[in-house]
């Protein structure tokens, strides 16, 4: 039985309040001038070193949902259209061309194949790329910079060598008793910390946070992605901007289709969490992590932390990259 | 300064010694009847706990090239067309469109992009539907299993939670003395113990073996991809095929476009080792890796192993998957 | 209102009355041994100077549907999946990016673009490699002609000098005084005949014969295309493969997903009409041609011949090509 | 032999040249405030009427190279990237899948495919979206209505009707004895009218014009379209913008990837004959036409006009669309 929202939610947001937000948590230039990772560079090599020693159990998770057009970009939603597709695969030789003959000319039996991917469209990181604040992108560069070229700042192949950490599961929908938030359900900063106090475990600096809401599990239940994309959904309060600022994760990510809590806490803006942690924090942010079975292992060991690696494909000038992200533990 | 290629040659391979491997080397069953990884099997948790104690200094080093236009794919060839090209990646929203004030009515400054990608067209692994044996795949399956519709065994969505183990790296160029070996040079199983011994590491089972030729640098250098893709190249003889299913490794992979030397030893087929080595073996093989970096640093601290990680998009059915394979040392 | 599908339908098609018709109705080595093109022979130079008379009033009537996401490929089908999906447009350069300066250095503001497009996506021909009959094709060649390659016999490009002529309308709708025909409804050689004769127009040798069900103005009045892309439909019986032999057409196309009748006339085969039109007689087809307008215009001036013009993109080795069919009247 | 360009070639243009022609030539609401087709208006139902009377001898010519991976695209290119690359076409299901048996469970044996192409990359029309002068596009519109959303005004679709009338070939080449003009020739006003006169054919208000300089030609006897896509090449002179407006043509097109001659008469701009036909006088452009087959036949029979039929594909919102233009004789 899903939970309600928040009978005592916090009066809307305005524009004031995202602009106010906007200065009190820029980290422009805390990385240099000709930064392009931000928040990624809150990892250090003994991090990594430390996350390698929570492999206690030799269990890889796949926190990746399968690409194909069984994806989330086939359900129903009322965002306004943002060309996202669900992954055409697509042969280029088959095993069915070698039993018919024709590929014995070429000495060889072998299958090649192609996608049709836009970056968005299933679990993925959202680059540095990705979102604008007026006309200024990341650390202070004009939003210009990505134009129909790509990106020519903070392209995802700046982090080829980034997503490799200690992840920590904040798992809010089973701290509840619940199976899944309510769509509306806003994630504060209040429970992110009272979610970490009961399940014992530590947000650190560099940490790849991820957040359960079990929306994902909603959908399933429901035999459709009807309303997933762009659709209502629990998600990250604005207020868990500064949280996250204070924290200093390299990363934050959720299983819903746009981390943050929609309907958004003010008309003003879409998406306003957004506005403010790409491209004003430079926090990188990760969609439609499946987050189910990694949930279901850590519930099992009471362990939350293990060692977390998601590497982008280094598509140049790209603002996002597919992912399979893998929690080993 | 390249080294020549072997002038004590071996006797060229006949289609009998072809066949010959195919029944010495036959893994079918050996993981059930029903398995669709083959000797990524090899690789035990406990296997992947004692990677994760290879992560000494905590540094990150990518094996992959940039996905763009400026990949192996445009190099001339000779080999019979197979259709791959380098990656396409298109903008779905910009920056410029942020500045030109067209997104504004969606209450949010945002970019999103889309990738037409080969999954063979840059680095990566190719699957157990890459290669047939005669009517065969991996396992004894029918060819006909790899349509139009893609691969209904052996997919590579099911190897989304391996890819994760002990790496090693036998760099043979350096272990000879050369920048990058010859052409044509056939690397044998005798220069593969050779080199573990120099360099002080073994080769054990479940393990991620990478072997350095030089070959992408020898490109680099000489400012052109041509003759990359399917032309002429150092690369493993085929008398590996029975040292590495005596070492057991998961996966190998070179800084080649197609692993085995070229030309090949035999004219009765194309590419011989990979008749063997993917639909025979169930062995999992990665092509296009970029080893420079990786090979520094192991001769630098002299330690050739490390934690390899490099997880598949889970595109289902697909007969190979683009990778970002990370070594962390 | 629609009209009820006939009641004395006839009994249900078996396999034998295909293979029969197989038979009966081949066509193969009719135009040689290496034709690609089949009944577009019928045309001669002499139709296509008498279709150029029927240019009377200098109105050109565009029969294609727009190329966009609006499309029928959006609708719900019980259809096995084919892998067609909405025509997907990207820009590679844009009026944003000219106007926030980024051009510039090009010397010149230019807009291009992309299309991802299946070729039997919205309104196309289905070339004469699109079915098979057992393992051969049109003109008996063997169905391996076409593999993942594409058409090594009958591509497309063939016809890039044809697909001019005549063109006839026979719109059945209005003749039978409905909006549209029903779901299921068979039209019938006879049907055909008489609404020759009640419109007052003769189908000859070598025409582009189009006919009308009004399925498509049904599927826009129902505001979906649901049911539309391989649901069921009216269309032509089994029984007009041997009328369009009589009459020796150069192609027939309809305002529906695939011409003839659905549910078809027999559990046997899916689609028993496309077994033998196209492998066995050569007979090019059109589908999801937009009727509506040119309906009226012929209504209006009782005139149901004019030029047609239709032209392929001369893809090479394509079973089929998107098209815009003109009336040109 | 290729003629020498001309010794006498007027002095460099300047951008004040390119302003001038702008103010002189501008048809901004020439049709209108919310014209999306420009020149194209001026084929009237009479013209029309009248060029069907020009089909004498019942033969189709296409105009159009085909689409597959032996295009221009391919070319060696200085000119600055526009990320046009060869049509890639694949199958989506093959004869190979039906000899193999795997589509019996479909009932029905069929094929089906895919092309990925770039709008500009082979024979095609370029739409009043794809240049732009200054902040403005055809008719005076802002430029950002062309955003990564596609063209909200003048998209292609808007001339679904439209690429109807009489064409004319003006076949420069041959008029001056060569088989191909040199790269750098300008084609001035002054040889389009003696050419016409030698030619016995008159350049009428409405009429689609093409103009033949045979560089494809060369290319072919080059066996290779090095230099072709952005290249040095023979081309119509900046004057004839005035000669264009004056003859009051619907389109223009050429054997050549751009019209004009290039190198461009001024290094101010590139390509500055675009800068003023597409969004000052809203003159649609044709590119990489192959006329030599069509050239042959009217210098056979000494007739040069002819019906033009060339419609594009209704891509709602794109800049251009790939076209087989036929001329029917």
């Amino acid at each position: 039985m899903p939970l309600n929202a928040d009978p005592n939610a916090p009066a809307k947001l305005s524009m004031k309040d995202i602009e106010s937000a906007a200065d009190r948590l820029k980290n422009w230039n805390r990385w240099g001038e000709s930064d392009h990772v931000g928040t990624l560079n809150y990892t250090t090599a003994d991090d990594i070193i430390s996350a390698a020693g929570l492999v206690r159990k030799g269990r890889v998770i796949s926190l990746a949902i399968n690409l194909d057009n069984n994806g989330p970009q086939g359900g129903k939603t009322k965002f306004p259209p943002v060309g996202r597709f669900n992954p055409v695969h697509t042969m280029l030789r088959t095993g069915t061309d070698a039993y018919s003959g024709v590929l014995d000319k070429r000495g060889i039996r072998s299958a090649d194949d192609l996608v049709l991917l836009p970056l968005q469209a299933a679990t993925h990181w959202d680059g540095l790329g990705h979102i604008f604040y007026g006309n200024n992108m990341w650390n202070g560069y004009d939003c210009r910079e990505v134009s129909s070229f790509g990106a020519a700042k903070c392209g995802i192949e700046h982090t080829k060598e980034k997503m490799v950490g200690r992840g920590v599961l904040l798992d809010i929908a089973r701290h509840l008793g619940v199976d899944w938030l309510d769509d509306g359900f806003a994630i504060t900063s209040e429970m992110l910390d009272e979610c970490a106090k009961a399940q014992g475990v530590e947000v650190r600096k560099g940490d790849y946070l991820l957040i359960r809401t079990g929306h994902m599990e909603a959908k399933w239940e429901a035999g459709s992605w009807d309303g997933y994309p762009g659709g209502d959904a629990p998600g990250l309060a604005f207020d868990t901007l500064d949280w996250l600022q204070e924290k200093q994760v390299a990363a934050v990510a959720t299983d819903t289709w746009g981390v943050e809590v929609r309907p958004n806490e003010t008309t003003d803006a879409n998406q306003p969490w957004h506005w403010i942690c790409i491209p004003i924090m430079g926090l990188t942010m990760g969609e439609i992590f499946k987050l189910d079975e990694l949930a279901k292992d850590c519930a099992q060991d009471k362990t939350y932390d293990f060692l977390f690696v998601a590497p982008t494909l280094p598509i140049t000038g790209a603002v996002g990259s597919p992912i399979n992200p893998l929690a080993i533990r």
